[in-house]
């Protein structure tokens, strides 16, 4: 296999956006273009979730390979739920590394304002199990309601661990100018505080307003190359060193143990394994917090921490910006923003930020190795990169 | 790049399907497990154009993983229009080729049934060019009539060899048990019979009822795996020898010159050049045939025949079974059927079928190297694939 590299990434504003999807897309691929160098490219992956149904739109990857006169590159779109992002990258990383392709941009986009929030809600339910989960009404919401109930029984997570994640990535959100949460909020506000009930109101028992990540739309653009071709382009050596990736049963209850996220496990181990590196070598790391539950779990099946010790590490102060391993330095899903299909790309972007020194007022010091673990479905479609700076 | 062969071939009838979208995409992949001996799979690959929006269901290969037991295997969509089963093709082919997975199954699935024929041809309409098109209210069958139009006054292609196309593979398709039309028809019956108006009336001037492929529900599926792979299995060996893909301008008004399909012509270039053959060496074609002078178009682009000189060759009787290159024995999409994200994958299976001499009554005699044309939006994004028979 050829090894791989990351010559260029971009990305727009996770907010609210007016402009249409294929632009949304476009823009952050342009931009990625001029963050490389490079002016031509051998292939384009587009990941979005939800364009058929939201947008109106199909064929996505061949109009935004159009609308940025890539063409005659080849293109397509890559769908595997809020996980479409580390698909696509993993779909780039084999282009490259197979040697059909040089060079491959990999985009990630959503545009999540066309649907209100009733249908935005029933739109992300639609990858549970059709027969036994999504029939009989079950949302995201109310499926990690019901995980993060069982998980604090089991280990003592509690409704004050769920809200330092959320105060802890909206803090790290106020220095990204991208995210789309710029508030900054405190433990005493979100749930001591008189008005707390007002202020966050529950949205799935223990869940409440501020465990959820909020809808976005955005777009986000990560270029793999061939060493060959980053060397000519005098920008940092940022490797994709592992690619891992599993599934696990579709419908929760059918899993042994309801609070593991075994594909988790599984494709963070391969990710690690393929890069030679071991869970704690890792400086940052961004994971897949569409509830606040769900970064402490995935802290502990990567392997940063023992299962159930998560909660307990985050207490610490460890995952802080400043501490041993920061995670989410970005915000995470949680304060920079979820658009589905976005999301992985918008990882990697953050870990090449933070890899190359340009992460600004929240760069982690000296980071040299980077994670992402994004998931698609409810841990049932797992993927994690591990990204490696090279000396030039 | 490693060398990349077919293993196993699967496919379920082309009709109205009553089950359910993950069984009609597990079906043929069970089928080809059976035809291949093969137990465990590396990475699944779903080629499907719009479950989110017809089916409710997104994440779709994540339940289909689960649902034949393949887990932790990986597994994504796959969505480039009509030519999403080629593009999962290609995805498959780079999986294996870099060394990443040994076996990788493909499987193309659309179920149509769920929308009526306005909702059908709206569906299919977004995947032309969101505001140059589809707001203007263009279909594909519009489209395709007035392209059919131009090339008729450009190069003398008339009703009747529109027509020949549509007797041709009808008759194909008679014997091809899977296929959705089991209907012989005659150039009499359906162009110079009095009931011909009623029988074969008018859809997009002029395009006919008998011009235009149907839409259908089916799934299809190809195992790709090395060549150490396929040794083990006693299997005949079927190389994908030639991969290639090509963009066009998206508004078809943008185009040069409208009667060229450009991103045709380039992905035959890739695909023969990569096998290292050149087109006239092929035993035996499936094209893209959604409209019937799609058929004679692309004839011409991927080089079997001159520029405007598809249709003499068509009337001579070359692309019939028996002739010098026929042309989908299948009975194409104009006959086999169209289930949009199956179609692309299979055109494989019906190659593959060809090149082990399994096609029984529509066997092409001594099928030796097979060509696949899979044609996404309308001609801007294709996948043009080479199939060899090496001796074992």
């Amino acid at each position: 296999m050829r090894e791989v590299y990351v010559a260029g990434i971009g990305i727009t504003s996770f907010t609210r956006l007016e402009y249409p999807l294929v632009e949304i897309a476009a823009y952050p691929g342009l931009m990625a273009l001029r963050d490389s160098g490079i002016k031509k490219i051998d292939h384009l992956y587009v990941a979005n979730m939800g364009s058929c149904r939201i947008n109106h739109q199909s064929g996505l990857a061949s109009a935004v390979v159009d609308h940025m006169s890539l063409t005659p590159a080849g293109a397509e779109t890559i769908e595997n739920g809020p996980a479409s992002g580390g698909s696509a990258i993993k779909q780039g990383y084999m282009a490259v590394a197979s040697g059909l392709h040089d060079v491959v941009m990999v985009i990630g986009a959503e545009r999540m304002r066309e649907v209100n929030s009733l249908d935005a809600t029933d739109f992300v339910a639609t990858l549970t199990h059709p027969h036994a989960e999504y029939i009989y009404g079950i949302t995201l919401p109310s499926l990690a309601g019901m995980f993060t109930r069982l998980y604090m029984e089991k280990y003592g997570v509690t409704s004050r661990h769920l809200a330092m994640v959320a105060v802890k990535n909206q803090a790290n959100a106020m220095d990204n100018f991208y995210a789309h949460i710029q508030q900054e909020i405190t433990i005493e506000g979100i749930l001591d505080s008189p008005e707390a009930l007002t202020n966050n109101p529950y949205v799935a028992d223990p869940l409440r307003f501020f465990d959820c990540c909020p809808v976005s739309d955005g777009g986000a653009c990560v270029i793999l190359a061939t060493k060959d071709v980053l060397k000519k382009l005098e920008k940092p050596m940022i490797k994709l060193s592992g690619v891992g990736q599993a599934t696990d049963s579709h419908a929760i209850h059918e899993r042994k143990e309801p609070t593991d996220l075994l594909a988790v496990r599984e494709a963070a181990r391969q990710s690690f394994e393929m890069a030679g590196i071991k869970p704690r070598d890792v400086d940052v790391a961004e994971l897949h917090d569409a509830f606040t539950i769900l970064e402490i779990v995935e802290s502990e099946e990567v392997g940063f921490f023992k299962k159930g010790e998560g909660h307990i590490a985050l207490e610490k102060g460890v995952t802080k910006i400043g501490g041993e391993l920061p995670i989410n330095p970005s915000g995470g899903l949680k304060a920079r923003g979820h658009p589905v299909g976005a999301t992985g790309v918008a990882q990697a972007h953050e870990i090449v930020l933070q890899l190359r020194g340009e992460a600004e007022k929240r760069q982690v010091k000296n980071a040299k190795i980077g994670f992402t673990c994004n998931l698609g479905g409810f841990g049932n479609n797992v993927i994690c990169l591990t990204f490696v700076k090279e000396e030039n």
